[in-house]
């Protein structure tokens, strides 16, 4: 599978599975795109990345080059080994789901990376124990003086990548964030498609 | 129930149900020390408070008085009616558990609210379909301009409390945070008691 690219199609989500040791690129073809990511360890999808324990391994809301992604089990998971966009990486918010479009006023069906986390890992024939807080690679999340959060849109520019390297065997979900309502994916609102590039090990 | 007083022993958990509408205190009778709360919808325990969805429902860190903490459901589940203490909580980081004390160099067995969770809800026949990320009532984690996190002491003092009021059937779950080993619960690293209060309805 080295050198196998992927293009996750706009709005949609894709599972890969990696083996420890295995480095794969996220990055971004069309341009300012959120990639919701999610990890689950392999054989036991009960241990997961988890946004909440990376920051209190990390000491930081969001892991720099060099550091790690770490597990509900406070196990180092995906090192974060490359990132050519600013490093504006969200920790904080929560996955899309239905009932966030409802709140932003559309109630009828809506593209979202929960649905899509869900139908990624059903084709593979797995199943999360849990839906879990995401990484929102590449989300632009503005702290103000007060703790008030604002979605701007994205710092990475066209061509930006990460590149992780997975530290045990794990299944990861990446979500091309279909959200078209607030300026999540830039300020044009426009989903777009997201690259996976798996680059083997070392 | 009304007027109920429990003083939650340090280093203890205690798990109460809550019926819509009713309202509960939950304060510092012996000075700086935080409360790591958890709650489950009644009777589906897999609805939870979730910290990823208040802040996405809030666009805030943390709610303010007058606003709710969120369920997994996007629903509101807890209004924070009132807030003597200086209004300074901490939703980012997760609840201690044996391996955080383990990489703080305590290998040996050690209390934690991870264990005082899972030991509260049994009291009361409940099983945690999952461990949340908890809401650390007044832990006060500063946020660097590099968005580095430090713990540091309250700014919470002796009697302050907040009061919430359950805005759906719920079981909820105070920790007396046992941490002795970064000032969390103050510059002494002592764990303190919690004091929670049953205020019956409006």
């Amino acid at each position: 599978m080295t050198g196998a690219s992927t293009i996750v199609a706009a709005g949609r989500g894709r599972a890969f599975r990696l083996s420890r040791d295995e480095r794969i690129r996220i990055g971004l073809p069309e341009g300012p795109q959120v990639a919701d990511m999610f990890a689950f360890a392999l054989p036991d999808l009960g241990e997961r990345l988890s946004t909440e324990h990376t920051r209190s391994c990390v000491d930081r809301l969001a892991p720099v080059v060099g550091e790690a992604f770490y597990s509900s089990r406070r196990r180092p998971m995906l090192a974060l080994v490359a990132d050519t966009s600013p490093g504006t990486h969200d920790l904080l918010l929560s996955a899309c789901d239905q009932a966030r479009y409802t709140l932003l006023g559309h109630p009828a069906p809506h593209r979202n990376c929960v649905a899509n986390l869900v139908a990624a890992l059903g084709e593979l024939g797995l199943a999360a124990p849990v839906i879990p807080s995401p990484v929102n690679l590449f989300e632009n999340v503005a702290i103000g003086p007060g703790g008030d959060l604002t979605i701007e849109p994205p710092r990475a520019s066209r061509g930006d990548a990460v590149t992780l390297e997975a530290l045990m065997d794990l299944v990861l979900v990446v979500s091309a964030c279909p959200m078209d309502l607030v300026p999540t994916n830039g300020q044009d609102r426009r989903p777009k498609a997201i690259s996976v590039e798996r680059l083997g090990t070392r």
